[in-house]
């Protein structure tokens, strides 16, 4: 098989840096193309020293014109939000596209308007995109020509919540207590993560009020009948990576640990990348992988899911490419081997 | 004024070590006596290296028999769970006893026994304590003779609750999704504080089980008329000090931020230690301070307190001072002004 | 006797949030003015939250004139470089000013203009200037109107150096290996202390041009008979708060760690906040006080002397306030008991 | 090509932990078998959990009698220093060794039984060993049967050492200034690497006795016509990876630091995994890979390097496997691309 040509837009940030580290490793693709308008010209290896020796790659500004992209395969785009929807519809028509950023994952223009705080120049783009939630959307991805690649925040609660709301279980509000790594944030300098301050830090931010909330609603009420109420809180830890979710259900009826470990199990039998573990999932153990690690806990009614993965890799460029290997009819694992370590 | 002579059980751990960094500088009390049987004889500043230069006193075994401890006007226990209940009997009658561990702080005898794992031996001296919450007990706690001081947990959950327990406006099940520093485990190393683990680890732990449970729910009862059913699940953070209590609460009619800022402004009139602060609390302005942080979040009837403090501090020795203070008809403050540090 | 009335200028950085939070508390002084061009107007407390509670003090404009300061006993400029050298020059004759910055250090305008890279536009004032490193020049501080306070990396070196350079039995070069926490950099975020690069940093900068360098060989000469070359290298360390240095020297003799023992208690004798420690320091027992700690290494001729404390306060502001206290006539300790904590 | 079968002898710690990262996924080699007594029969995933879903692996109890090995290619010895002794003399001849301790590093009894502590019991089996600086011994070791790996701060030190030694210009002492992550511990929990005091603390330790010293010395007087005096000295950092080594030497005459890196630019022509990086290196771009980064500054005759590695990769497991590539025949970088991550 000819090996993917893929192209980056945006390859300075944290999203464009681990789609370097996974696609210039991918044994089907070759990353022909990556901008960053205030490194352009310089290496790869001299932004991000990680890759150093790695690659003979340079930073290119973004085209002025989108036809030399023609013979592109993927183009990704891990760009604040607000500039895929200016990209997306000059691409050409062979290159399918990822978003990482929140440009086309909510259906309902207000809500993007809303949430986003800007105008969306593309609206009539947005049903050409999917949803690109891989455990529960596969079947559509691979026949989609454009991806919205969900939130980090979005990942770790729907992953948790998915199987339940699949299978009607859930009854009144869902709390969703979700924790975020500093590079979450971004690789900018801010108040935020201050170093002096952030390593001693928590503390809860943007309540009732993420963006991902009618994103996580929207996707919800795609895979199951869902009519709860969600609470979701989002906080600030001193980690650089990771997002940990506690997710405080009400079910239907009693369900014990084991009940709810079946439901999971079957719901996630053909997806590698969800891990079911016993207790405590720990963001130790799924730092720089794409895994999410989710386990449970349960009293009566009362259960609580726990999810944790890396932000920067299921929670954006991980499931970014494992949806490119699906539209590609690759295996999706093809690439993502990225094994954690211990410590 | 003459100065409190005071003693310490249990001199080497955190909780011992924060008891002598407040009550060697507090300017009505006298350290007498602080044991640490396996330190005995080396002084202070050998073992709590913070104290070096600060201080002449020397660690001494726990005493054999008791009498020459009359001269004493407070002890505080700092010890594991298990060992105050076999120390209070012993005391001399004038003796008064703040208790920092778990033994006298359920009413229950069977409850203490069934979260704590073993036998109580002195079930008969429970009525004598009262519960060590300092902002809702103040006039039961200046005429005790013994104290259980709240566990660390409990005080942050408490603090954000009470108020709306009091005013009876909660409805519903109440979810508590707490966070705990590592040296919430205490000062000697074990697997879960290991500096290579625990520096990248987020993860929740005893799940709906922590022994904070019952402690909770019986100081609620006391507080107002408490009926909810409490979610409470703890969660390891890595820093080394700090609570942080997000708490997930359903009220009887619709409240603004502000409406709850008052009901709790009222409440707290004369708690010099607990701030209302703009939107959330962090951990980072109340680490190593006597100060409790609580701040709010609110849509229709849902409603969210988050509440800050340092484990060690107002979580533990700190608040054994407080209630020394009122025990000792002092100023609550006294010796207690601990300014946090910016960064 | 009346409270010393104070002044601040530069109060939002960490230099200022030091100096509050230990005059606030200095029982012999009082804070009559705190400026922040940016917070201007704002109460402190919301600033540096940590004081939120203690101060009802805000922050005010630097004044257009200064005959209003006429009644401040003493200022302290905590301001970037090439302020102080502008505002000294209009302070009234009666109050005393004690800098925080580099504007002052070094004798010779040349090395100023070299290291600080600026024009120095008060050189006639430098005379006036006596080098704040208090356990070296206690007689002339006492006498003196202005102070230029040591740097943070300097107070390190010298206090573990002058003590062998008084005694002239340094031979050949001495090179020393220092390290800093990331509070050094200032309050503001940058690129170098952004939290998810800097919680996994460690790295050298600036080598042999660190501005402290004529610093520490001006103060060297003034003590002994200074002749060394000085390596001086300068690292980050992913802490908020600290300074380590490795110092290593050979000695004109065989020495052994008591001899150097002795030499170091005869020269500290009088020297409270210098602790001289079995085996290495740790910055973790200095951090948020204004002790140095010192031990040491030895072998044949090579001698290693190992000094830790915090930048932030015997580096700064402590510092600034021990030579305040001398200028004062009042004990140096006053008001800088502050005890470090453990943990 | 068959695949290499390889064994780990201490599976749980974190040279275990480590190999099985990069055994598990290199493309020649197959584990066949991993013991950790403690943990014999568990699955290696339920240890290590980074591992879960990645490996059907289980660990078993080190064999009782050795034939059974026959059959392995490679075995690795990841124990605790005194084990290995014990294990080597036994292996069937066709077995290939890798000792990752500090067993058979120092060619003089006396010298390992001065700085180990413990009688040699194999001091026979000393001339069959290699030591494993892979940079600055290919040719002996493709030949090698068996590999004493080196030391994680004497590779460091040696990489940034051996090219001025092997030029011979170096003169007078060099000071090393070594600096390690807590996971240099080891897995297990111990009082220094207890999260509460180790995230805010950096020291010194071992100061001129570290067991490092005689196997620099020793590699130093093969590469070249070593005569200095090392001086030492190992420091704790509060991060989980890395070695951070600060070396200031003499040269002979004056270099510029282009002068330097042209010949470390000649010294490295074929190390892979040597970089020579602008200005100074940094810990965080080394973490989780086989890389060591090397840096210079230069005045006059002062020269430092600055070197930086990842202590369970170069320093330990990635150094292992890259000597085991070279004595099956394969690429050395075979199965160690492993790349860092940003951030």
């Amino acid at each position: 098989m000819k090996r993917l040509k893929v192209g980056i837009f945006g390859g300075s940030g944290y999203g464009g840096s681990e789609l370097l580290r996974i696609l210039l490793f991918h044994p089907q693709a070759e990353v022909a193309l990556v901008t960053a308008n205030e490194h352009a010209g310089k290496p790869v290896g001299a932004v991000h020293r990680n890759l150093l020796g790695l690659t003979e790659l340079s930073f290119t500004r973004a085209p002025e014109e989108f036809e030399s992209l023609a013979d592109l395969d993927f183009v990704f785009l891990a760009l604040p939000h607000g500039q895929a929807m200016e990209i997306v519809p000059r691409l050409p028509e062979s290159v399918r596209a990822i978003d990482l950023s929140g440009d086309f994952r909510l259906r309902r223009r207000e809500e993007f308007e809303k949430h986003y705080g800007r105008e969306h120049t593309a609206p009539e783009l947005q049903s050409a995109f999917v949803y690109g939630l891989t455990e529960t959307n596969r079947e559509q991805i691979r026949e989609a020509r454009f991806i919205s690649n969900p939130g980090c925040f979005a990942t770790a609660t729907l992953l948790g919540l998915a199987p339940l709301a699949a299978e009607g279980v859930l009854s009144g509000r869902v709390i969703v207590d979700a924790k975020t790594g500093s590079s979450g944030s971004g690789a900018k300098a801010a108040a935020n993560t201050h170093h002096p301050q952030r390593m001693n830090s928590f503390y809860a931010y943007k309540p009732f009020t993420h963006q991902h909330v009618p994103e996580i609603e929207q996707a919800l009420r795609a895979v199951g009948d869902w009519t709860s109420e969600l609470v979701f809180m989002t906080h600030s830890l001193p980690v650089a990576r990771g997002i940990f979710a506690s997710i405080y259900a009400e079910t239907t009826g009693e369900m014990t640990v084991e009940d709810v470990r079946r439901l999971f199990t079957r719901f996630y039998r053909d997806a590698f990348f969800v891990r079911l573990v016993e207790g405590s999932p720990d963001i130790n153990w799924v730092k720089t992988t794409n895994f999410c690690d989710i386990g449970f806990a349960a009293r009566g009614r009362q259960l609580v899911v726990f999810s944790a993965l890396d932000n920067l890799v299921k929670g954006a460029a991980g499931q970014a490419v494992q949806n490119m290997n699906l539209m590609a009819g690759l295996d999706e694992k093809t690439g993502l081997i990225l094994a954690g370590t211990n410590p």
